[in-house]
């Protein structure tokens, strides 16, 4: 499935009212342009992701999007979704590959420089990495420290992977964020927690390809 | 593989002093006549997960002694492992089966009458179930509570898959839980706390294997 980080979307179903509330805010920021899914669900048991992402599935593929799963590859061929996300204390990416064949699409966190080194000799092995966190954020308690623009900008460009920037990304700090000229803008809260989530994507869109 | 209930080791590496404690801990007990294993972490990544599991691979194969990890099936697929226990929240049966394939083990934790009831049809789809808690334990807080001698008599009478029992069982009550006739005992503070885990185990199996 094609990738395009532009706008992507990190569904936590605790901060989406649960179960039906995580597809109806799916559907909505599809609907707005959010152009990649991934569902991250820390306090679910297994069961309960497997349940959300059969159903986020259909959703999805409605828009060609890629739905990935965050660190369980086991829910991720149990589903069938379109990839996994992983964490530097995940299994690490050449399991993940091994595991899920040549076409998932794999991400990994990156949050220094040694991390990006590490990551880059692994070539298509990875897909993506994910820059951050950008900002602190209550979202993720665990994250390292706030890399701010100037780091976030400093990893992407050693990076020979395309580059998705996360953590405390909002509406109102997509602008600042562009500078780092990431290959796109992961958001949580922003879109979860947004009033008419549908708007939200749209105006982090527009902000996103705006000239700056 | 062979699977031998009768002595059913819980190894937690918090509870084993880490990684290497865990090894020095599953070899004495395997030594003390444990006859099947399983990592449990709820508290690792699972990167470390692999990395221990991976290790005590060749322990427990040396012994001809099954290696079970707990809940995560694409740990189970990474090391190899001889397969998995699940939950009632975890990825179900049938897609345990599906991943890991016809040979390997797959335990499921029973907890009451409607548990096991949905339990027996599964058939092969299983290989065991952990019946419990017998008892209140601190190991694992957010168990169900405790069904006692007589609640897990009933359940394991009412199984048509070999049983286990677990939760709180210790050498001073191990001779009671024998009254509920479980194909074995599993037990995780009781060998991985002891002082000498390899007589821990030999005691245990004693214990077990005496007439009442």
């Amino acid at each position: 499935m094609n990738l395009d980080l532009s706008l992507y979307l990190v569904l936590d179903p605790v901060q989406c009212g649960g179960h039906a509330g995580s597809l109806a805010i799916a559907q909505a920021a599809l609907e707005g342009g959010v152009t990649i899914v991934q569902l991250r669900a820390p306090q679910w048991h297994k069961r309960a992701w497997l349940a959300l992402a059969s159903d986020l599935l259909p959703i999805t593929r409605q828009f060609a999007v890629p739905l990935i799963i965050n660190d369980h590859i086991d829910v991720a061929l149990a589903c069938g979704a379109d990839g996994v996300h992983i964490g530097q204390k995940d299994l690490p990416p050449e399991v993940a590959r091994k595991l899920l064949g040549p076409r998932a699409l794999i991400g990994l966190s990156v949050a220094d420089e040694r991390e990006v080194d590490d990551a880059n000799p692994l070539g298509t092995m990875i897909d993506y990495v994910g820059v951050g966190p950008v900002f602190d954020t209550p979202t993720k308690p665990d994250a390292s420290a706030a890399l701010g623009i100037e780091g976030v900008a400093a990893l992407c460009a050693r990076s020979l992977h395309p580059t998705v920037a996360i953590g405390g990304i909002q509406l109102s700090n997509a602008g600042h964020v562009k500078r780092a000229k990431p290959g796109g803008i992961a958001v949580v809260s922003a879109i979860c927690k947004a009033a008419d989530p549908r708007l939200a994507a749209q105006q982090l869109r527009a902000e996103n390809s705006r000239t700056s």
